[in-house]
Parts: structure tokens; C-alpha cells; sequence
């Protein structure tokens, strides 16, 4: 089975990770694919055009993974009206740090306002997935209900794609690493916020929570097991 | 104020920062500076050689936060005789993946074992410290009482040195984050996997977490504000 | 000040309780005022007729905390359509041991469908007031974003209204408790499964975790306060 | 199978019951049986005289469930020397209201000191038994590593004995509720504040959270579903 130790493809023995590889038990976690990251627009709130890439490739790769009868859980950030979660409270540290590396970002009071079209889905939700839609700050995991929801459902291993490997992608692996999820990401369907931070996160996944892999691996591996 | 951007010092004007400069309302938070990592031993059951040049220079730095009044909180993993909470249960992923990178630990089942060697302090921890004895995988905050305690002690800032920067330093620094407290990482206290993943970590802290410091800037600024 | 103590009316020394009696710190969170638990039809699906004759008192008490400028969360259950938190995974308890007492409950699977009529509000909500809309059990607090919530907005006083005294209120005063909120119950504007175990969970609030109070005796004190 | 219903012995099906009555993923919490709320002085910081008959039985009832394989968790409260959590930042509410009603506790402010005669266990540790430690307010889950161990142990039911009924009992079987483990409290060894408390406790669990069983009826159970 191929799998990318600290950058490099290596050739993993798949039966010292069957924990990881059953689709019956897993969940795909799709992490903020939505308007206030992806918009190509100047006023897009928090901008993550790196993403914008991935939205037909998720898409296929979600099409897929229902076909196998795998469930998938389509998670974005979503703030109340009026700032209270944040702007109008103990405000989020990235909205003082991200701006010293790529300058102002003129309309980030509107990121992620409920009812405003920034957190609208761009990648394809379909009727029987599951979603969250209290993300708050970075991770997929707090203060939202998703470990709830995935014990509920009895759910063992997350895969994860969408938007910023070295941020909420990674803070994510963390988070579901300490819950004791088996943890696989998508080289192939995750973004950073550059190449370089990118490959850091996903060595960092590599080292120290889970599985780095090419979404083809997977389904094959997924294949190959329903067999 | 001095501060690293994505690995570039820069001059940063610190009243935009000034929720981050109290020492009154911080806590440093000292990761796993434990016999377990740090050990010059070939049984060294999670071997982080990298960090312990750390250990004079972390106790000089927590002497001069105790002479200013602040708190220091010690937080190391400590896992339950006989496995319970991982090699008996669900294993921490690690214990797979790192040595895909390192090769074989052979004391690895040794690691943090409540009443062991391994898990005796390196660093000096003083009477008026705080303890967190027991961290059981990779974040200090969960399943921990250390946000309990920080919100007890109405602390709004952690400031985080010791082990794996790129492992337990960034997801610590993730979870404060995520619970809205305000982070500093100290770039001359922390150490990694390796120079590239420390570095990449820290860059990611500074992008979206929050501050990167050398311990004698902030230590001026503390002096400063006191003044 | 007036206070109730193991359901005997006292006069408590209101400078011993100052950390609970100031509405600037403090939010009243109301808790599963829905039709859900309040509709008057057959199909109700978790019925707490009792609680009915709170609609106008509470109405007409949160008015007066948003003139006094006081803060009111709005609290509800919500499942997911298809049972995925509850009777499509692991199902909640009360589905079997509540019918043991009241007898069978016919449309118990509808109770709190995201989407439905059974999760509209009967307590007026306004503009200015927040809403934590997937309560998934008992709890107020988990799996949600309340406490995140609060913190963000520096409360440290909560202030308890509405529905299942037993059950849901007292639940919710435990959790707030354990997190260090100053807890307030106000027995005028509570209702329990009967009269018999909401006195006793009002008295076991008053002994182990806040203050008992009727709402006219806080919003005197509010008063007095702000004067 | 024999239960308690609002304080009414009924004849259950057991078959309706099936997920609750396994004890191999099955987890015994004895909850704070420690000489802080037991002993017989009248310096004990928090006392809970009615459950000082309950520690044979508790013993003997530990001792079966080992003979059947059962798994045994011990939790207590101890707060760190100094007040850290607690006299030393935001006290517990209790320190302020149980006085109301059982008049003045001189030494309750040595409640759980770590290193303190007064966090001594009482009943019986084995060595193969689990002991959580750092219980600080009234719930076993929160902000303990509880859960965190019963996921890693597959537990699924809990069953909860000790020490007031109406407190942490009732608090721990609430927060087990809530993360959906199926949750048995055994009215003949838990003690509550006083008769009238203890039995309204236990009404609630049997209404809203649970079982209501004697420990032989549930050793019964078990002994049947082994055979």
C-alpha cells in the first residue's frame, strides 16, 4: 500500500494498518470548502485560492466514497451575527497574525457571518451527508459536535480533505488523533496555505497521527477490502 | 517589539499586541521536559535528543518568570501501568508511524508508564509550580484539566516552551488557541523533530496561532509593562 | 436578598453572593422552549405540558433583562434528520426509561428533527439574542458551543429558565457549576416533570451548586445594583 | 429483571435491555469512597456520613465483580496544595451554600488537598482496578480524563456506586447520559445527602438517564449472560 513518509512515497505493509482501512467504520471529513475561503473575489473574506483547485476533485472523490456506501461529513466555520463568537469578543488571533505575511484583508469582519452567502458550500452536499456547521475557530473538533456525532455513528477512522493543511486540516489530525481516531489524510485533496507549509503539515501528519495518502490509494485499498 | 514571521524577524508595534504582554494574566506552559524524551540512554522510550540542550536554558528563563510573579505550569504525559490507556486500548498512532521515519524504538511500550523512571521532570520544577501529570497523548489541554485550571486562575495568555514543536508545542498551541487564550510560542525554548519541521511549526504559529519570541524579548517587554 | 434553601424561603446577606448579582457579567439562558416539549396536540413528541404556563412569565422576564441590558441565550434540542445522533446511532436513554413512567410516547422519533415544526421556538426571540441550536441531550453545555460562547462574551454569572427542572435545567446547572459559572435557578420560571422532583432539584441546587431564586427577587437586585 | 421505577419496584423485560447488561464493556465507577467525606472526626472537610455503611458492601460487591472479569474504576476528588483550582481562584459554589443548610464546616477548606490524609481511599484498590485522581468539582468526567479512558477501554456501560446520590452521582450519571453511555446506578450502594434527596436522585436517573438496580439483581444479569 503507498503511503508518503515525511515527504516520500514508501510502500507500506497494508495489513499493519487493517485499522485504518475499513470503510464501514470511517468517515470523510471535509473541512471548510466554502465562499468565505474559496471566492475568487476581492472581498472574499479569508482567502484560500490554493483550495480553489479542489472543488471537482472532491467532488468525484465524495461520488465515489458514497458509491462504496462510506459517509462524509461536509464541516465549515460559521459565526453569529453581531461578532459575539469572535470580532465582538476575545477576537481570533489569526485576524492580527495572518495579515503580517500577505497584507491587509480588507473585508475579514465578514468571514464565515451567519446567513451570509461567505458560508455557502461550494463543493457538492448531497442529501444523505452529514453536516457541521458550527466550526468557530480552527479545528473541525471544538466547539462543535462532531466527536458526538461520529461515536454515535460508531465511526473509527477519519479521512480528511479541504481547505489549509498547515491550519485547520492539521489542527483537525491533531484533535481526532488525541480522541483516538485512526487518521488519514489526502495529500492529493488537501491546500495550505503555500507548497512549503503544505508539505511541512503532511510530514508532520506523517510522523506523529496517521496516514498520508493519494485519494486513489484509498478507494483502491477501500476496493481491494470489500472484495 | 521583536517578533518572527514566517521565520523573519520583524519589529512588530507591541501596544497591537498588548492583550498578549500582561504577565499578571500568563502562564507558561512547560511541555514534557520528562526523563522519557530526554534521555541519553539507548532504552530512551521516545527519544527527543534535539531538546535537550533545552534544559539549562528553560530553567534559567523559568527563574526570571518566577522573580516577575508569573506562573509556570508543567505539563507531561503520564500513562497508566498496564496500558490502559493505550497500548491496552487503542494504540497512539506514533507508535506506528514514527519509527517509519526514525526506524525501531525498542522501549517504546516503556514510554510515560505512571511510577517509571520515565516519566521523572528534567527541568526544576519549583514548590510554587503547577503541575499537569496527565497528558496522555499529544495536546496539554486534552483529556487534561489544564484549561480548567488556566480559566480558575483567570490566565488569558500561554506561553509555551519545551518538546517536539512541530508534535506536542504546536498542538498545544492549537488547542490554547482554539479556547481563545492568547499564545506566544518562545522559538529559543522550543525544539523539534528536525531543524526544517521546527522551523515550518513555527512558521505556522506565526500565521495563524500567534506570536514567536526569543525569551528575552518577551522577558523585556514583561519588564517594561511592569514599569 | 431572598433566596430559597432547600425549598424554605431565607434571607441570604447579598454582599456574601456579589460575584452572582451583577447583569453585566451575567446571561440568562433559557433552556428548550419549543414546541417539541410544548405543543398542546397528541403528537407532541416529548411532552412537558407543565412548562406551558412559563411562556408569558418568561417573555415578560427576559424583556426586562434586555432593558436592564442583560444578555439571553436561547437554548434548544435539534437532531439531525435521519437519526444520525440519536435513534440511527446509539439512542438516547430517555426513549426507553421515560414511557416505563408516563407510558407509551407515539411520536417520540420526530422529537427535535432539524427542520420540523417540533423545533420552533414559543418564547420570543429577539434580534439582539444569541441562540445555541443543537442541544443533542440533556445538556446545554455538551456537545455544544455554549460554554465557548459565554467565555467569548466574559460571562460568569448564568441565569436558568425553562423546561424539565429534573431534567435538562438541573443537568445544565451541573455543568455550569463544574465549569465555574455562578449558577442562578429561578423557580418561578422553571417546571419540572412534577411538582414532587422539581422542588427536589431546586433544593439540590441550593445545596450543592447556586443560588435558588424567584426572578422578581433577581431583577431587584440587578437594580439595586446598577444604582 | 428486576428495577426501579420513580422509587417503584417493576418488572423490567431484560431483553429490552440488552446493550445495558454486558459486563465485558462494562466499567464499575465508585466515586469518591475517600476518607475526606467518610471519616468519623469532626474536622472531615466535606462529610457524607450516610455513606460510611456502604463501604463493605461496596468492597464485596467489587470483589464479584472481578470474579466475573468486570472492570473497576475508582474516582475521587483531589485539588492541587495551594487552592490553585479552587479556595485560591473561583471557589466552589458548594463552599458557600451547603452551609446554608447544614450549618458551618470548620475544615472545609482542607476538602482534597493532594497529600492529604483527607484524599485517602477508603474502600479497597486492587492493583488490576483503575483510579482516576483529579475529579475537582462534583462530576467524575469533567475535568478528568474519564471518558478518555472508557473509549480507550471500549466500555460502553456504566455502572455507578458511592457517595452522594444527589451530587456527583447524579452528576456523573447525567455527563455518562450525555456521551451516550448506557448508565446503571445501584440504589443500594449509593448514599445521597439525606433519605428524601437520595430517592429523588434516584427517580430522576430512572425517569431521564437510566437503570435503577440493587447490586444482586444486576450480578444476577450478569451471571446469567455469562452462562
Amino acid at each position: 500500500m503507498r503511503a508518503f513518509v515525511y515527504d516520500q512515497a514508501r510502500e507500506l505493509d497494508a495489513s499493519a494498518f487493517a485499522d485504518y482501512l475499513d470503510p464501514r467504520t470511517t468517515a470523510v471529513i471535509s473541512i471548510d470548502m466554502h465562499r468565505g475561503h474559496l471566492d475568487d473575489s476581492p472581498d472574499c473574506p479569508c482567502p484560500a485560492p490554493r483550495a480553489r483547485e479542489l472543488v471537482a476533485p472532491i467532488d468525484a472523490f465524495h461520488d465515489q466514497v458514497r458509491a462504496l456506501g462510506g459517509r462524509i461529513v461536509h464541516v465549515k466555520s460559521v459565526l453569529r451575527p453581531g461578532g459575539a463568537d469572535d470580532v465582538g469578543g476575545i477576537p481570533s488571533a489569526w485576524r492580527r497574525t495572518f495579515p503580517l505575511h500577505i497584507g491587509p484583508i480588507p473585508n475579514a469582519d465578514a468571514h464565515a457571518i451567519e446567513g451570509s452567502p461567505w458560508t455557502e458550500w461550494v463543493t457538492r452536499v448531497e442529501p444523505g451527508d452529514l453536516r457541521v456547521e458550527n466550526k468557530r475557530r480552527l479545528s473541525a473538533f471544538y466547539p462543535t459536535d462532531l466527536d458526538f456525532l461520529l461515536r454515535n455513528q460508531r465511526i473509527t477512522t477519519v479521512v480528511l480533505d479541504g481547505g489549509f493543511t498547515d491550519c485547520c486540516v492539521l489542527n483537525t489530525a491533531f484533535d481526532a488523533n488525541n480522541h483516538n481516531y485512526r487518521v488519514i489524510v489526502l495529500r492529493d485533496l488537501v491546500r495550505g496555505t503555500d507548497a512549503h507549509l503544505e508539505a511541512a503539515a503532511l510530514s508532520m501528519v506523517s510522523l506523529h497521527l496517521g496516514l498520508v495518502m493519494e485519494s486513489a490509494d484509498l478507494l483502491d485499498q477501500w476496493r481491494a477490502n470489500r472484495a
